[in-house]
């Protein structure tokens, strides 16, 4: 029998959870819930329905795992807890300050209900995170480094879309290429903001827009732009479209540290990921904790787990003989 | 109260495990267990004593868990399973064709006995399995490729030893660039043994031996040499000391998944480690799975486990709120 996966919410996340059940043999999509009206969201599965959020709680005992899609700021801080009530749920919460606090809330919310819930699935937070932890639990004489890009941030191009002028802008986030080298060399240095990162920005303006005082408000933004380099290009709405209409990102966890009886062996640990699809790979990372959620819910654990607490067979269809024999 | 560990073996492995107690302040080093007389065995830590490995049940109930380092071919297969009977046990079993076959001994003898063992911690079987099974947990629609290097391989160098005329050797195990960057590139090539890994071998040989004739020993004996393109460098004694006395080792996993409606994205997961001290690093991970396996023999788990069904935080010192916090 299959695992039985309802997904909340149906923007982008939500499509590449529904095109990442389709590749899991042992996950079976049964319906879609909705804040708009069901019958105008087409999906793209034959044998799942759409039906409004407000109906979620009659599929209790049709649907064994919940993937909640909305995004950190608005909707998973209330949704998460409310549904995980109800159902076991997966959540890709990223407001990294705020883990916390989600963490307790859902926790609170799963164990009312009997349920098991994993929050912050993805990869920054996520496999990164997994990552920086196994770097420092093996090597704890050393220094993590996270890198992000060459790739899409929605909210810095979100906050040029904001200035007055602007009818549509894309940011790239870009990795230093001298700092991710100093960081794999292994010497552990220190790197301001400006050091690690640079933002690349493709911007759409209103025709006789000032793009001088567009360039300007854009550099000077502050949290967003003004401590780093950041290069501005203006483009048509063409170009936009042609060049700049994917959601690609990833980036780097690199970890440097000594080992020895003087420290003297240095040993380097990186992960990184370049990802086509920013929302379709955090879906896939979605799905496959969904498959470990509905595991530990029939072994009978509740309340709230984070990747870091999932054995990483419990992601994996295959059996632990079969991973053993084939992987180890 | 601190991990009350014992090491099994003093050598390389033994010894990196030593000095990584000393970073662990969590771990404390009890005893070193040898098949040497113990008083010709010096070590480094001033709390601890050498004993006889013949005395080791004298030691049940003032070690928490034996870090076991002798070798897959002929120690461990025999001394995991008899000390899982008496001790929580870990090992760095690397025979990958016999892991399932020590499994089903450890396990059953670590049953016996109420302990929990944990085998084939260190890269590859370790780091290396891990990141196999989270990327093709999470990116079905994919193909993992594993190579090695640039590193010492001990067996190679051991073969080349053994050819007359010989006195010492060390062989390089590389990866082939252009098959790293063809992976890279998401095409998920087929590549032959030759296209993945070449060898270098560093070989010092008796006076007037013959070089031609060592030469193609070298590099036509089966199974070792024959399938890959081999460099062969003859050097002296001075150079082999100067040039080829650490044990670096290495590699890469690296795994392509398509995502989306019809697979039209590509995402590239990569895991890599440069490591200064091979036996240093493989020590590292037996510490860090030292505690999982202390924490889940206190929860009551007994039985044959690895790294695959340990959850990440079991590795950390670290509280799960602090990971949470800080790392998630």
């Amino acid at each position: 029998m299959s695992i039985r996966i309802g997904i909340v919410g149906y923007g982008n996340l939500g499509r590449g959870v529904e095109c990442a059940i389709a590749q899991n043999p042992d996950t079976e999509l049964i319906a879609v819930f909705t804040r708009r009206s069901p019958e105008t969201v087409k999906i793209l599965s034959q044998n799942a329905t759409v039906y409004h959020i407000d109906d979620i709680q009659n599929m209790i005992g049709k649907v064994d795992v919940m993937i909640l899609c909305g995004g950190s700021a608005t909707d998973l801080p209330h949704q998460t807890p409310a549904i995980a009530k109800f159902f076991s749920v997966v959540d890709s919460f990223d407001t990294h300050a705020k883990i916390p606090e989600h963490f307790s809330a859902v926790d609170a919310a799963a164990r009312e209900g009997g349920n098991l819930a994993v929050i912050s699935c993805g990869w920054d937070p996520g496999m990164f995170s997994i990552n920086r932890l196994y770097a420092e639990s093996i090597l704890p004489d050393g220094k993590s480094y996270t890198f992000w890009g060459k790739g899409v941030s929605q909210g810095h191009s979100d906050a040029i879309r904001r200035i007055a002028g602007v009818v549509n802008a894309k940011q790239y986030t870009i990795p230093v290429q001298s700092a991710l080298d100093a960081v794999r060399s292994g010497s552990n240095p220190d790197l301001t903001t400006r050091e690690k990162h640079l933002r690349e920005c493709f911007v759409v303006a209103e025709e006789g827009a000032d793009l001088a005082r567009i360039e300007r408000e854009i550099v000077t933004m502050p949290n967003y732009f003004a401590d780093y380099d950041t290069i501005v290009h203006f483009i048509t709405a063409e170009e936009m479209a042609r060049d700049h209409s994917g959601i690609p990102h990833g980036g780097f966890v690199i970890h440097a540290g000594k080992t020895g009886k003087d420290g003297e062996h240095t040993n380097i640990m990186e992960y990184n990921l370049k990802l086509d699809s920013n929302p379709e790979f955090t879906a896939s990372v979605l799905v496959a904790c969904a498959r470990a959620a509905y595991r530990m819910k029939e072994e009978g654990t509740i309340g709230c787990k984070t990747i870091l607490d999932i054995p990483p067979s419990y992601l994996s269809p295959a059996s632990g003989e079969e991973l053993r024999k084939r992987l180890l």
